[in-house]
């Protein structure tokens, strides 16, 4: 597709940290072309690269040493308004409050949002996807549309804690059923923004709390690995216990997990099933699908954050030491990308799967 | 006490991480004072100072700026036997492989080996001991006098990461009884003593595996929370997992941990039970004893470990966080202090036991 | 003196990191006792306990486990005015902006206000003060006095980075005469404050700018090692060049250090001259002053931050490896604590020295 | 250049760090091909990813996620002799000691070794090589070949340290003429291999010493900006001195330099200097070789070794901040990945130059 043809897209708070790695993916996306830059009222009217602590490799804007492409550095931030950045696609970075009033203006005028806010994560006609766990979801996108009589609409991604989590469940919930779940995270700072985490704070040190995240992370995951019926998902019948803490890595979280699964699968079992799962967006070949959405590694002291987390682009997550659990029958180690898989990769697979699908024609 | 009526002790093993912690707190200890430090047979016969790497604060040999007493750094080390190391109280910093054929030596000659090694933590006969959870238990060393016909005898500290749980089970297993617990660590890199652990494999990473530990810690946690029927330690009936994982902390391990109690109490009654705990070190008044053994933290965000691990001379555990577990009933984090209460603080109270109980008497 | 007898004090940005600092080192001083704890607007009719995000050891307010005094965390804020705020001796915590008008408001009440800020820093007639270092300066808090005609007065502590490097040329200085200095900072991040250096941004990394202290450690350090002449400071003659940096340490700055001294000295001579080095708070015996001001270390690789920063209360620093410079002559690297010896500990020893002058007397 | 047709090639110590590196950029070499992986004794017949502890992203032996190449994790380590493993071109990422033997005997028997180890670095007839800056000195290798008769010989790559400092150094030598060097690094831990730095050592810390360090950079230094006159290299006449430290970063050294420059140029003179300098490897466009061999950063801030140290695939160096210096004249930083740069992909750069021009023919 050239570049005429790709479909021009608008970030939404391009300049934090989820704003940056969209920039990051789009600047050399094949479907996707970077047509506004958003960013709130005091970064309005400045150079992309000025208005931005770049957090990134390479040079704000997303070009590299030694690359032929601009990247988009010299971009004038807009406002984030339908008036100023629309665009037929849009991916929103923005954070909790300001997405409540943001998306679904844009929404209403005509703009399929991406986003990676919670905003309306549970909101009952919007599809919670991650397009290897629940493509089947995005279907709530015409109940929007029925609704509003428009082509606009929002997908939103989970939280990075729970995407993580249900890339896991998800192969063992379809070949077993997934009962009772115990979930303690070692979260990286990356999650929390810049800047995000104290250096005071978290040098040598481990938080053991995260604002929100031991709630977010059972109806997230409940959500996703529930069944579309008659217009509503109906969540999963399972049980789960989060623990979240915050630890000093940069990007990836690591998270120990026990479960319960119907019929008491040996480990091999488990790692078996893992290993072998593959879904829609592997099939379909998606720009930014990772070959294996679950890595399974047989190294005893694999996977490591800071040596896993960017393999296959962070679009992988990575299970370890699958093994039983006298408490709940299996347990394991799971780790994946906060920001990629978790946020800005997430966001654009599910644009990926809806145009796929033909979802964003004009 | 004068320091000529003090005990003569002994510190094997007194180069490494748990060992210059045994010396830090000898040199103005009020009831033993050090007689021998052993190494290793490179290190024999050099001064401390020169053949330790001071992994603590303050001269080599426990001597801090400004304090009138000399500290042991000008101390020549000796073999690690009991015709160059002999006292009737040793304390032994062995690694688990020396320590199989050391310990019992010493123990054969007549001394008391107060010991932070893995050998023989699971022998039948040898009293694994945390004061304020199984005190009963140093009746054991009656057991082991008995037998050899002699004084000597062997006492062990648990596991760090053992410990550190089992603090905090005991109350509820005395009010409640445990049933069932899950406990998932984030733990410190001085666990592995020096060099251990490389900065290599753990800046800015979270390793998911630690040695044996996920094996050690159930059956000696058991062990402690157990009962001594007929001369032998009848294990606590309970189900246990661990997931054990290293983490880029100096040091004290964080624990999260679900538990499920009988008569399924609130959280106010755990944390309410843990605030009021005390043990017999506290009736005692022993040297090492921390007014408060389990502090309980009502800071949402508290225990951190880089922030509370020093409180009462890292021998107190840290819980905080109480609260309801969807799958096992009680949730809590719990933080200690893995080479103070898990090492040598842990020995040395142990010691302090004895010597009060009248067992360490010529 | 008895806690009746001690002189009341206002600590003004109470709740920082120097603040709490302040905090933690009046709770149990033997001359100065807390009667207020100022704060800015929105935290004012807070409890300090409440409105502090707590960065020390132990509890908020200075209390530690076991401690029988009482901490200072159930005290209310207060509005930074002499009218909410008046006491007669005050420590200033603040940052530079509001240091500007807040300060000169308490002295023309006539408190001496003991400044952690760099407002005053370079104003001719406000010491610049470390007492080891330019005791003599203190006289210009007289020409405030005669000025203002009251007993009001403002008494500077100089940058952390500025204090480290002063102490250890003091000496150098009397001895011999400095002529040129090439300074190399390594910083912790409590200098920036809370939140201060994002975790984004330090983790694992270096970086090479810290905003205009290149610009403050010439000029300070100039002044502190300048004469006090018919009323004036005349600025030390020499020639220095800083270059600074922001590493992952939480405290303590290391400072690699050439010089040029007259008469070219030998390492061994300048060692010597370090370590013999006392000032007027060692003869004074000062409560916050180091028996030895400056730590000269022979092992080869020390000072190292985490290991030696805390020796002396974090008042001493630490000076190693006094070796050749085929360039300037002398090379060493000297460490201390940024936020002790440059921060809070600063402005309590100068205000003990001020005391032991009888400059605060009623 | 077919598979066929690439130049086999052995390397020495391919299990540590340096030599995973090698092999990481050797498995896609278009140039060269890995005939003989070799190790120490205990690894000797073992398969590759058995016997190493893969420091790198991916797979041991080199082969990421979703590459259809095969890596050489399932490779047999050899002994490290001519007879088990001869190439004609070898790259040794041995430490000193073995390399003193073991390098001279596959020279001997015609192997061109290009070594990262230290033990001939200052030999007169041994290239101290550093492409960009020196490419002459490899002239040297004809010396060694006629004095042997044979096609074997020796090539160095400098000491990390010194190459990063050099290849800043280099264009001013140039252009102006260094008279005068002060050097202070901020190392990483890479630098001392695997296991290496101890994280108990590291974490949170500052260490002010690194053995032999101070003593290579400037001899290393004044050799490579040296003058090959007669068949020997007159080191350059500048002074230099050098202070180094290890911190709590991964890969890449960091750099304060201050430099006095002939003439007296002017920071915006220097910096377009660096800017503009290109080498023979760029001129030659070897396949390691980067586009800008020194990367002129104009943000304040910048270089940053976490966020810059990979672009270019480690192989440029990365200056900010030139500035006056008031006692040399000019101040910046310079940094670069010590493991590339500075070694693996320094001899390699080196071995791209020999094969050039011709040097590496049969």
């Amino acid at each position: 597709m050239g570049s005429a043809a790709r479909i021009p897209v608008t970030v939404l708070g391009a300049t934090g940290v989820v704003g940056q790695r969209f920039v990051a993916r789009l600047v050399q996306h094949p479907w996707f072309r970077i047509e506004h830059l958003a960013a709130s009222e005091r970064s309005v009217g400045r150079a992309y690269a000025e208005a931005c602590t770049w957090q990134l490799p390479g040079e704000t804007g997303g070009r590299h040493a030694n690359e032929s492409h601009a990247g988009c550095g010299a971009r004038t931030l807009v406002a984030a308004t339908p008036e100023a950045a629309f665009a037929p696609v849009v991916f929103s970075a923005l954070d909790s409050g300001p997405a409540r009033d943001i998306e679904p203006a844009f929404a209403a005028a005509g703009a399929v949002v991406f986003s990676n806010a919670s905003a309306f994560r549970m909101d009952p006609v919007v599809p919670l996807l991650v397009p290897e766990v629940n493509a089947a979801h995005l279907a709530l996108l015409d109940t929007q549309r029925v609704r509003s009589g428009g082509r606009g609409g929002i997908v939103c991604n989970p939280n990075c804690t729970a995407t993580v989590l249900t890339l896991a469940l998800a192969p063992l919930h379809r070949a077993f059923g997934v009962q009772t779940v115990m979930m303690t995270s070692m979260q990286a700072v990356s999650g929390a923004g810049w800047p995000g985490v104290s250096s005071l704070d978290i040098l040598g040190n481990v938080i053991p709390y995260i604002r929100d995240e031991e709630e977010k992370v059972p109806e997230e995951t409940a959500r996703m690995l529930g069944t579309l019926r008659d217009g509503a998902v109906v969540p999963a019948d399972l049980t789960l216990s989060a623990a979240c803490h915050r630890v000093p890595v940069l990007d990836g979280h690591t998270e120990a997990v026990s479960v319960r699964l119907r019929g008491d699968p040996s480990p091999e079992a488990v790692a078996e099933c893992l290993a072998e799962f593959r879904g829609e967006p592997q099939e379909l070949s998606l720009p930014s699908a990772p070959e294996r959405p679950v890595y399974v590694h047989t190294a005893p002291d694999r996977p490591q954050v800071r040596r896993d987390v960017q393999a296959g682009g962070g679009m992988s997550v990575h299970v370890g030491r699958v093994r039983r659990c006298p408490v709940l029958g299996i347990k394991f180690v799971v780790m994946g990308h906060n920001a990629e898989r978790g946020a800005a990769g997430a966001s654009l697979l599910n644009a990926e799967l809806a145009h796929a699908r033909g979802l964003l024609d004009a």
